[in-house]
């Protein structure tokens, strides 16, 4: 088809097939890769990527991963290991990462080459990434964030994609989604959803970049839905184990999901009338929604909050469950109260509202029942 | 507020409060109810109803209940037992329906007076009811039916309300949700979702007669949306129990489930245009779903046909398994099947045809993951 000749990765590609010399010659118009963070879903990312580079002649092969640099009880360096064997054995053990994959713990040198720029750290790293990145990335560079939880601030939520936009003047897309790292690890099926705010192409190049057999990607135009599921389910997910921990079944738990899923999709419109309702059919909406409400420590944690009858704090199961990990629901959950009352929009969320006050002991872990769901 | 005066059942309810002797006067205005099937569903269904018809003045306190007579091992008749011990022994032993549900076993006599008639048999049995009730109910009759499963023709689906509305001439609103009858029996909090087609006002008087404090009920102007939600949901759960007995994780299983939601939106919106998105959202779609594919029959079959690699029959598991229960998602994928190759649409829906072909043994379990979906 003609108009793919207007196209400079498939001249690019076309190129590459020309002989030894020619890799080199249209190496700037591949796409080079480069995963900020690396732990359990920074992994199976820079898994996932490099898969596809390989494949496809639109990227370099090489997928740079920048490490936080550990050094292992064995004395040797996190970064090094990984290089050795191809292996995070830290944080994705047993399994590999492709041999073009590098480690690199030197975050300046890692990112300096790379026009796609692929972010997955703990959110409360990103600010402090973002500071040092000023300057130092390429100008055309692109991002995508895969960072679930981004913060709620009272006037509304910090979304980490407009502060990777704002701090570092590029374009962000997000990627979000029923993602159990270790399960995409091991190759089971699953999908994704890519939110975008308004180059189709470059969604789709995201698309291209992570889509495997077994994990299926769908662009979304609607950056804000798509980021903002990967929050707000998390207070749900508190609503379900609260649920699980009453022992009342698997009627009330899917009515507490779907009206969770209701005051997600309500809240993200108030915030951003943008967000669509079809964003909440996508992986990121239902599906991440029923991962985290049938597996997850949210779930697990409020589980047994409620058995204890609220008797033992999120603070205390936390600590005795999580080995030192925080409980998401719980914060996102006082920051989602925040809003709802600065705003006064409090009795227009029932369950959000309801989850948080049950959290910090104002209400008994049954009132997630007793409430008047609109 | 005045306009309330112009209101008959608020007439009627004010007249009723006015002494002995009005209650007689007025019965002819109050809406009187029959509940047609008295099966585990049919009988909370009475419980639900009963407890309000008591509450509200424009309801007859007495609900009629059509038993279809069974002699139970005691010798006696299960429609007396009923009114006896007020409890249906047979099919929700241990709970109380309430003293003013009234079980009758002869049909035509338990529905002559009734102008609001409850319809909740198996669907089977609907074909033979509605045609021995021909001339039998009052002209004023509106109806609704909570039977979920009906059958899905090579044309495309046989509606129960449609089949209601063409054999007795009355209007039929549906009735569905995440409603496992014995969680609703013991007053676990559970949404359902009332649909209508064009009459608001009777939608609301249904949502008046179900609601209770843990039975929440929303009116949705979407009669055929809601009531295929009840059907296709089904098939889906057949492919969740695929993946359990697969042991591919809550990941897969709540991608399998989003992309089972998508194509019942989808085949619902070709059968009929008028269906919308946002009934996916209600309890008839997504949490209806999320229970039928945490619990229930269809799931558990399948889990167990998964683990046994497909080697032994949909048939055999069930007589083993269901105690000579039918499993409704094994024929509801052949049927739907039908109606996409009928209408050559089988490509577009990957997920219901896949599962067909699992269940016939032309595929592997694995297929339902290594599908590609659109």
């Amino acid at each position: 088809m003609p108009q793919f000749l207007l196209d400079n990765n498939h001249i690019a590609a076309a190129a590459a097939g020309g002989g030894a010399g020619a890799a080199d010659e249209t190496m700037t118009a591949k796409s080079r890769v480069t995963v900020v963070g690396s732990g359990n879903w920074g992994s199976v990312a820079a898994k996932l990527i490099a898969s596809n580079t390989l494949k496809l002649n639109s990227f370099h092969d090489e997928v740079s991963m920048w490490v936080f640099e550990e050094t292992l009880p064995t004395g040797e360096k996190l970064s090094q290991v990984i290089n050795r064997t191809n292996e995070n054995v830290k944080y994705l053990p047993g399994v590999k990462l492709g041999k073009n994959v590098v480690a690199n713990p030197d975050l300046e040198n890692a990112v300096k080459d790379a026009n796609l720029l692929v972010f997955v750290t703990p959110h409360q790293f990103m600010e402090g990434i973002c500071k040092r990145l000023v300057g130092k990335i390429r100008a055309d560079a692109e991002a995508i964030s895969l960072i679930k939880g981004m913060e709620v601030k009272r006037e509304g939520p910090c979304m980490i994609s407009t502060l990777i936009t704002e701090q570092l003047g590029i374009n962000c897309c997000v990627l979000m989604g029923a993602n159990i790292a270790n399960e995409i690890a091991v190759e089971k099926f699953s999908e994704a959803t890519v939110g975008y705010r308004k180059n189709k192409e470059m969604a789709e190049k995201w698309v291209q970049l992570f889509n495997t057999s077994y994990f299926m990607v769908s662009p979304v135009q609607d950056v804000e839905g798509v980021e903002l599921c990967g929050t707000l389910k998390n207070v749900v997910a508190i609503a379900a184990g609260l649920v699980d921990g009453l022992e009342m079944g698997n009627n009330t738990k899917a009515a507490i999901m779907r009206i969770g899923l209701r005051e997600m999709m309500a809240l993200s419109k108030l915030l951003f009338p943008s967000v669509k309702d079809s964003t909440f059919f996508e992986s990121c909406g239902v599906a991440d929604l029923i991962t985290t409400c049938l597996g997850g420590r949210n779930r697990k944690c409020a589980e047994a909050f409620a058995r204890n009858g609220g008797k033992r704090s999120f603070d205390e199961l936390e600590a005795e469950m999580l080995q030192g990990q925080k409980l998401q629901g719980v914060s996102t959950a006082k920051e989602v109260y925040e809003v709802l009352n600065h705003r006064g929009w409090l009795e227009l969320f029932p369950l959000f509202s309801t989850v948080h006050e049950i959290c910090i002991a104002r209400l008994p872990p049954i009132a997630i029942v007793n409430v008047k769901f609109k």
